[in-house]
């Protein structure tokens, strides 16, 4: 089975409090690691929530990026969904490491099944003639 | 065990081609979506790409809505990761029906585990007396 796109699923857990409610830095982070995965950026749009919290989105050609920190709880939801040549592991571990994860989880989904043609779809083959 | 938030992964298929290239279209069915479940949107951010294909994020107050499309193969990758009282049901049926999606799968997952107190972490209990 082939698929379209691949999407990571970053559960960051005790994280320095600190860098959950930074915004500007977040941006940084997210950024810089779209570019370090090799992707290519169209927008990215952070807010800071009040009193706590940052939720963003970088937008790139194969898909995006987003995140949303609970700097109460030290935990990151970062999730990574992509397409073509992109270097998913670099990205992922530049991040785990720039938050200072003390814990992570990472799931791997595959979206966008392409079915493969099944037997039934083809043509009857014709049989090869036995050998007399 | 309890969670921060909860993220559906809708891959809607075999929907039409001439919606899934129909950038505002798709704009306004997402954030129809966001404020039929009851979410706050904070702002909208569509994308069409050459030639084929849409990408578009709705950051919610209560986390985001993204959709990726694949017009050639009638494919729609859809997020809902929201956090608090949020009608996920009513915001997913909303979508499935609109984009005209003739078969559909839907994940969901938990986001940011909280974690019960063990019973270790608990002081120790001061044992009954016994009964002479």
């Amino acid at each position: 089975m082939n698929y379209l796109g691949r999407h990571l699923i970053l559960e960051l857990t005790c994280c320095p409090e600190a860098l959950l409610v930074d915004c500007p830095r977040i941006q940084s982070l997210m950024e810089a690691a779209a570019r370090i995965m090799g992707a290519t950026i169209v927008e990215s749009r952070f807010h800071h929530f009040s009193p706590l919290g940052v939720s963003g989105v970088v937008i790139i050609m194969e898909s995006h990026l987003t995140v949303h920190t609970w700097p109460e709880y030290g935990y990151a939801a970062v999730d990574i969904f992509t397409c073509g040549d992109i270097d998913l592991e670099r990205g992922t571990d530049f991040l785990v490491r720039e938050f200072g994860a003390q814990a992570v989880s990472i799931k791997s989904l595959d979206r966008g099944a392409l079915e493969e043609k099944r037997d039934s779809d083809l043509p009857p083959q014709v049989a090869p003639e036995s050998p007399v």
